[in-house]
């Protein structure tokens, strides 16, 4: 029986393959989390169980895709970024998009009892979306991450302040919401100090800036690199030798994969890592 | 800190809304199983428990996400089908593939221990990449879902026949694919008869066939309804009222989801089950 | 000099084939024809010379592409449809609407000294702009056209009597635009009749209903063929012989194209021309 | 009569908009010109009227289209670039091709006459089809240009060459064909050179490195601007006041728009006119 009767319907695939040279993130969400977190009680305002199983998940996606240079990660969301040179899967956005969300995913549900030993999954399990977007200079995918991050202050500020009020302060979630509304940073810093003797700059840094998973190398003194312009001006399609890209996957494949909770919006983040951008692996440190 | 210097990075993202009134197939493939399945030792030419696991993540797919009307699977692979009236996530496309990979893979994952009881996962875990593709008629879907199950066919005769020339034959890989080589279907059958005894009709319906997945109501006589014509006719965008959303609703969740191995490329299949091409649910069964 | 170094830059370019086995319209709008109508001093409510200018030139167009089936016209947009089956320029979105762009564009600036013989053409030139979408059923793209024309029939009634009040009335154009001020279209045919003695019903059927461009056949008795079913239900991908489709090519440059002013909203119109739906050429009238 | 029955149908539009920040080229080619180039007896190898047609029609259209900052045209093809930070139509692809492709269209069709006195046009009219592509980078812009320069360049030399074998040394097109298989440049010069005393490099400006479209202002002293770096790295939505938008609008109206042949493939054609890339105006030069 020949299938070629039916074959006709390949016809009907549309490529979706991103413009080249150009920065791509993949940015998957939690579907449903709110419900999902209070089914396995969640602590508030931040499960560290939670954050460390996303940030295990992450790490273990990054170690399955060498051609992910860096990830944010906060709260329920991650943030995937492939280098503009990036090849894989000739750029497909639904092979990119569906690849990492089912690798995350994987990993989501089979570390789950590791962080959290005492509640075994059940149905309905977690489960995330993702989509793929494209930055045309590092400009805008900085902007892209600097965004993620500020989100993730604003939200743990006003998420700490509010859960404080409750908590703390006794109150209901519509008092704390009515206590915290119009207030500013500075206000909800004060709130916290007067009335709870928090100090909100004391608070765990994988709150506060969130998680960035990256290869590690040898730190590179600020300003003998200016990777940002560097990286906008690679001279375009570059061929390097086969050898030249094995050495490359070799040096990739030995760094270690590293969740650290870091200012990224800064220039000192990437000045110091010129690897992330220039997509050229860095010396891998000596074992300490 | 107000975060409106950066969130004109939103506007890089692009809208990937599927064209409206046509049927949405969404698949998914295993990636790299055959190298997944040699380190588990996966049953050559077919993994009964394999199988009936990617059935049991189909299901639980389909039990989430009510917008599927049918599914079908055979190897590493399922087709999930969304009704041409769909309105789920507005049809964007990343969402709904990212929903269904993560899906599946999570129940995948979860569920392994239940059909692999001996040998628990280990990194590199199993995962699907997956793509949405819009068929405009009844025509085209059916001929996608005939293109698939006939795949199938061709597939697992030749595996059967091959995986007997070395099984009990006592050829190596090579020697099977050389016999093999330009054979038709009859060849096989007539080798896997004449020298093995095997009469592939009696192979099981979920090698030969695949599996569809489908909630079940009660059979119509064929010729009382004319499906594919009415299913391609719907006056479009009628709106029915909420009590009746609601109704189909419950109905929907009422029915019970039954994976089988049918002929899905004769009429017959879909002329008793009005309801997967109408988006109308069917009578519920009565409990046997 | 080899141009090697450079062509990467073609990989650059992204594919915009519309869905196979849907209904392309082409539409095409006057680029800020309200100032341009004033530059040519065009009569209101309709100037003929203008309307006919647009339907010499839409007939123009679809003498040089064979491939559109129908076309519809009305004040100065232009809508000209691709059969489902039509695989000019593979699909491509930007082709087929540059190509529809740019013949208009030439024949309605050659043309307009028949038409306008006493004004001849400046800077800033005509233009025009376009779009493709896709309709994937029958009854999808009829709704599309019957829009057209319920919206011609609506700004037609309107402005008719809304230049009746100023022409005839002696309004200014805001006393004019007060006095229709929500009023129903029984409320604009009894001003124009109680006050201007004017049967709205008399005015001509260009301005009343457009213009339809289509390739004249004989035409068929109502009942013995059911377009919109067949139409809908082509057996896919249909591989006709070379000689069919020659001879269907001959038989359709020997039509001849007609500009008509006729409801396209209910069934005659299109029952009547079965060629219009079903892409098959009908029989070609004897001269008179 | 209302229409909202058949409005639902607008909801098959699908949005086109071009990625933000990248540089929009839009290219229109003649179609089936080498026909339209025989029925109107074009001049072997380069036709100056047909060109100056080309560049008249190619200088309306920059007129029209502020947003436009440069164009490259040779032969039947013209190259239109947008400013990465464009706006114009929302950067929606369909509008963007179809006004420059029918703007060109239109003066092609008007000036006719001013270039070719002797030879009114006759049906089938000239046309064009147009296509939009995204560079993300300067260095991607300036290749694409230097593609087609140097394009411009082969081309010209072969049929310089071609045209004077036939022209000059009697040969038919199949011997001139035969001749040039296989040469290089050099080959190419030395047969001009020494079987028709040509010296290429004499031929004219216009014909060996096409036309370039631009706006003049003063000339910048080379080193005194990096363009290229200041191009990428404009900080990204800078909002400008509505008074520098206004004043720049201005400046831009009041610029010349030349057509000159230059060497646009090396950086010094860019840095002394760093408004190309910049999309600054810079200042309009006294009249001499």
């Amino acid at each position: 029986m020949a299938n070629s009767k039916f074959e006709y319907v390949k016809q009907f695939e549309q490529p979706d393959n991103l413009l080249p040279n150009t920065w791509i993130v993949v940015r998957i969400d939690g579907r449903g989390f709110t419900k999902f977190a209070n089914k396995y009680a969640f602590e508030k305002p931040n499960d560290k169980r939670a954050l460390e199983l996303m940030n295990a998940a992450a790490r273990a996606v990054m170690g399955e895709v060498q051609d992910i240079t860096v990830a944010y990660g906060v709260s329920d969301e991650y943030s995937f970024v492939f280098h503009k040179t990036c090849s894989l899967f000739e750029r497909r956005a639904s092979k990119l998009v569906s690849t990492i969300v089912s690798t995350f995913t994987a990993y989501y549900v089979h570390y789950w009892s590791t962080y959290f030993t005492d509640t075994p999954l059940s149905a309905p399990l977690p489960s995330f979306d993702g989509r793929a977007v494209c930055y045309p200079t590092v400009q805008n995918l900085r902007d892209y991450m600097s965004w993620r991050q500020v989100d993730c202050h604003i939200n743990n500020l006003y998420n700490t302040t509010h859960w404080a009020l409750i908590q703390l302060g006794g109150m209901d979630g519509t008092e704390a919401e009515m206590t915290l509304k119009g207030t500013y940073a500075a206000d909800k810093n004060e709130i916290l100090f007067s009335k709870f003797s928090i100090n909100y700059n004391n608070e765990p840094e994988m709150y506060k800036k969130g998680s960035v998973v990256f290869r590690d190398y040898e730190l590179v003194e600020p300003g003998t690199h200016n990777t940002s312009i560097d990286a906008d001006h690679l001279a375009e399609p570059v061929q390097q030798s086969k050898t030249q890209t094995e050495n490359d996957r070799k040096r990739r494949a030995k760094a270690r994969i590293v969740v650290e909770h870091l200012d990224i919006i800064k220039d000192d983040f990437w000045n110091r890592r010129p690897w992330l951008l220039s997509n050229k692996p860095g010396r891998v440190p000596k074992e300490p």
